[in-house]
């Protein structure tokens, strides 16, 4: 798998050639970018540049290796000055895709985890949007508060395809989230947010990224004596 | 780094080793087989065995992927028979220190997302234990219901060292999350699960897992046109 992700392609389809490592370092280099923006508006001119040093400072990733990543997006400008923030912030849209589009999303699944996301504020500036929430106990999805609306699990099916949801979040019980996440690979669902410890095994072309809190701390601690 | 994790190392130390998506599947495995173990509770025995194929099934990674990493393990029973599930189990815990000892954890940030993970059931029989909360809101603190204790974040320091905590899990407001974790970090902490978009630059010592809804959804919508 290392050797294949390594591969470098110049055609159209090279984004999805880029090594893992380097996709998730350059998207979330969008956030070090944007968090640098929020902090300094006052400063922020279209003309300001970031350097390399700048992002290993913030991010803990040398100067190479972010020197390197940004080499393989189509940037003109050159690194000797910095990078302009705002065309760098282009080019990695445009390499991802990331805000081109609206991404309709839902949420499956709304006990304590999955209803405190209901009224979460980070979506806000993202291509993500919530368009529903599902349950299969009817009692929450009417009680509930939401800025979007709920259904029972039942009508899952029709409303993801009505409402052309290309994302859900998972937040079922345990013992639910294999069945329910084939459910959605029917619907044709894109990709998963997977907040169970179940694992889920869909087709290829279903993207899933798990973010169990357990997974999380057990990731975190191998490395510790 | 990728040729540097791929060396292989017979010290003591050669669980530090072993290639990165080699120790996050191992660690995955573990869910795998407690989730057989669950579903099948009345079958299992202390000789049930499971093969590379069923693994195959469950998680979509390749027979030969799943037998090359067992094979990094120091397991005795070889995989023509399957392999023993207790003794697998064993294995993968052994290699990494897993259910060794306790891990004391600590949520900081008692917001929705926060307060959703105060009842979280799925720590029952993982090695970590939440000892503590922590939030800047006095009345957060004092209102909330919880089965550890909350304190205002002006006790995080002298909590964390008192009762041994090794791991932080940030859910604060974004705006927050640098300083509150680079606070963690002075106090001698270990890992932080990181819930905001925040990038959090720490000593290397302190390992750190990025579980933003965010980021995960623009993971998961990358390889999407």
């Amino acid at each position: 798998m290392t050797d294949e992700s390594l591969k470098v392609d110049d055609s159209n389809e090279s984004k999805k050639k880029l090594p893992k490592p380097t996709q998730e370092r350059l998207i979330k280099l969008l956030s070090v970018l944007d968090q640098l923006e929020k902090e300094n508006q006052k400063l922020i001119t279209p003309k300001t540049t970031v350097t390399s040093a700048i992002i290993e400072h913030r991010t803990g990733w040398s100067r190479d290796t972010v020197r390197r990543d940004i080499s393989l997006l189509d940037l003109q400008c050159g690194s000797s000055v910095g990078y302009n923030i705002a065309e760098l912030k282009k080019a990695i849209q445009q390499k991802f895709n990331i805000g081109e589009r609206i991404h309709n999303c839902c949420i499956v699944g709304l006990g304590r985890l999955g209803s405190a996301l209901l009224y979460f504020e980070g979506f806000k500036e993202t291509p993500f949007v919530m368009r529903a929430g599902f349950d299969s106990n009817v009692n929450r999805t009417e009680v509930l508060d939401s800025p979007f609306p709920l259904y029972p699990l039942s009508k899952m099916e029709s409303v993801v395809k009505n409402e052309k949801i290309d994302f859900a979040v998972l937040a079922v019980p345990e013992g639910d989230a294999v069945e329910t996440a084939e459910r959605l690979a029917k619907c044709g669902i894109k990709g998963i947010v997977n907040y169970t410890m179940a694992v889920l095994n869909l087709p290829p072309y279903i993207r899933v990224e798990n973010i169990s809190i357990v997974d999380a701390l057990q990731r975190v601690s191998v490395h510790v004596e």
